[in-house]
């Protein structure tokens, strides 16, 4: 699973180094700002689910392609507009776009706060042109043996769950860091993991599907398997964000606490808590540093929610997999399974 | 012309009231945010472009109103992000798409600074999504009888012109007024003018013909007749900024000068200007607000760059005539040339 998932990270990177789209774009600082995300790399797992859901039904890897790479820059575009909403200030270990594009407009000489303004007006202009980039991906999937019916359909596939679905997630998110994140109830918190992660996961599966010319039973149970999965990564990941090992998980312990993150593991644990404890967790969110003590507190907390949040990122974890075991033996299923454990397992 | 103008804009108000795209999204004041501007009303003048060159290649009015509603909400959501990056408050009359997003969010008890940054922030997931919104209009027009390959066509354009184009046009337009105005050379602005106004009406145009069924000559010369006319508008508007009648022109006179604005008109006339007139231009801009002194000094510096600029505005507005002059006699051909002389004449 590994090695194919190599095989499809080195295509899309290529792919999108050589993409035309962004080559008439001005000025070339922007033009830069918009290939910049999308080439800096990553495990391309969006791109693989198409791939290898469109193989699953025994459809063309070179149908996909563009597709995959569509959903990719898909991804990033989204990833641009929220490090500017997030203020976060590296991406990938590289500065965030707005920033890269702060440190470009230092040509004019600037005022500090004129730059940083500048480049975040910029940015919100990459993420706009990536939007567009990825439609296009799309559209151009035409010149490699997709019919005109199934990429009109994948579009609206990706209007509905890219647009519409993630960016309410991302809203929602927001949302919830506004209010007191302790009075978020699980059911919302739950909502917006599905629409944050599980959104886009699922337009990858679907859209493999789509191009495999699956029946819409094949197409709807690849959605739902992908969403699953989404789900139960994320809940693996919020878990291990309070009881992972450091050295392992490669993110600080405690970040989503210092962030007053809304996680379903921070939820139900106020759920849980007694009234005492919830006084002790809550009086312990949004600290600047977590020292040992503070975690070993904050884990006695919240172990009988994490045991349950672990319980249901597994149940979703096994729900993805059946869901793939209805479907022939074949090696993309070897590796779409492989990737739900991959997506689960890692780093515990 | 104005009464047929008045039924399109009617078709375009009710049909995006009632558009199911937005009410999926989440939370319920994005909602409202992402259907705003888009019903605010206005003329409409790019869904009619759409629908009369459809009408004028023979082509019929239903098929071209999904894409003529796209247009309209393609341009808006670059309206939400150019608020945004303008620092714009206003917008039709009422409170910019962030400014009330931020009085939104007074619900959550925010600082006026985080208040201003949140409202900013569901500003950009409003453009975002209402950039989905435009392509998934032009998609279901499937439904009213468009076929797939013609709205591959015209998404293929929507990326071209409307995202690229228009995109960088405001990119530049950014950049111009960060660096002096006044080293911008003429053909930079030419440039620009093309890219922010005119590239839109092009897909405007051209999208109608593919819609009729056009030959790619017919469709490349409607694209033509509508940049051209783009061009003549802007132009004009510009002129009208320095020398029109405040009561007609409805804009203060000079709001150009006081924002540094790069207009061709500013551009021309420094190029034009003796070195002392040059200083005196240049010691005008970015006033707080300009006396009727000012305005005669204004004018008389850059009375022969004005003359040259309503000569080419002219010019370009009878070489959009004469492009459809070359399309047999019809009702749509009629009111696309008094659409082309209502854009010029109106309040000289």
């Amino acid at each position: 699973m590994l090695n194919d998932l190599q095989n499809i990270a080195k295509d899309i990177d290529s792919l999108l180094l050589n993409d035309p789209f962004p080559e008439t774009v001005k000025p070339d600082y922007l033009r830069s700002a918009v290939r910049d995300y999308p080439v800096r790399g990553g495990k391309r797992l969006r791109p693989a689910l198409v791939i290898w859901c469109c193989e699953l039904l025994g459809g063309r890897r070179e149908e996909a392609l563009y597709p995959a790479a569509a959903a990719e820059v898909y991804h990033n575009w989204t990833l641009v507009h929220d490090d500017i909403i997030d203020q976060d200030v590296t991406r990938r270990g590289k500065p965030a776009c707005h920033i890269t594009l702060q440190e470009e407009l230092n040509r004019f000489q600037l005022s500090p706060t004129d730059a940083a303004r500048s480049g975040r007006d910029f940015a919100i202009l990459a993420g706009d042109l990536q939007q567009g980039w990825a439609t296009d991906l799309i559209l151009r999937s035409a010149e490699h043996g997709v019919t005109a019916e199934k990429i009109l359909l994948i579009l609206r596939k990706l209007e509905q769950y890219a647009n519409v679905e993630l960016i309410s997630g991302e809203a929602l998110d927001v949302e919830f860091s506004l209010r007191n994140v302790e009075s978020v109830p699980e059911t919302e918190v739950r909502e917006m993991i599905y629409l944050k992660t599980g959104a886009l996961l699922r337009f990858c599966a679907e859209t493999g599907a789509v191009i495999a010319g699956g029946t819409s039973d094949e197409i709807d149970h690849l959605g739902r398997f992908a969403a699953a999965a989404g789900m139960a990564f994320q809940l693996r990941d919020d878990y291990l964000g309070i009881f992972g090992d450091f050295s392992s998980f490669g993110k600080a312990i405690g970040g989503d606490l210092r962030e007053k993150k809304a996680t379903l593991l921070l939820s139900k644990s106020i759920a849980m808590a007694s009234e005492s404890e919830k006084n002790t967790l809550l009086s312990l969110l949004g600290k600047e540093e977590y020292s040992a003590e503070d975690l070993k507190i904050v884990r006695e907390i919240m172990q009988k929610a994490g045991d349950a949040v672990r319980q249901e990122a597994q149940n979703l974890a096994d729900e993805s997999k059946q869901i793939l075991m209805s479907f022939p033996d074949s090696p993309a299923r070897a590796r779409l399974l492989a990737l739900v454990d991959y997506l689960i397992d890692r780093q515990i």
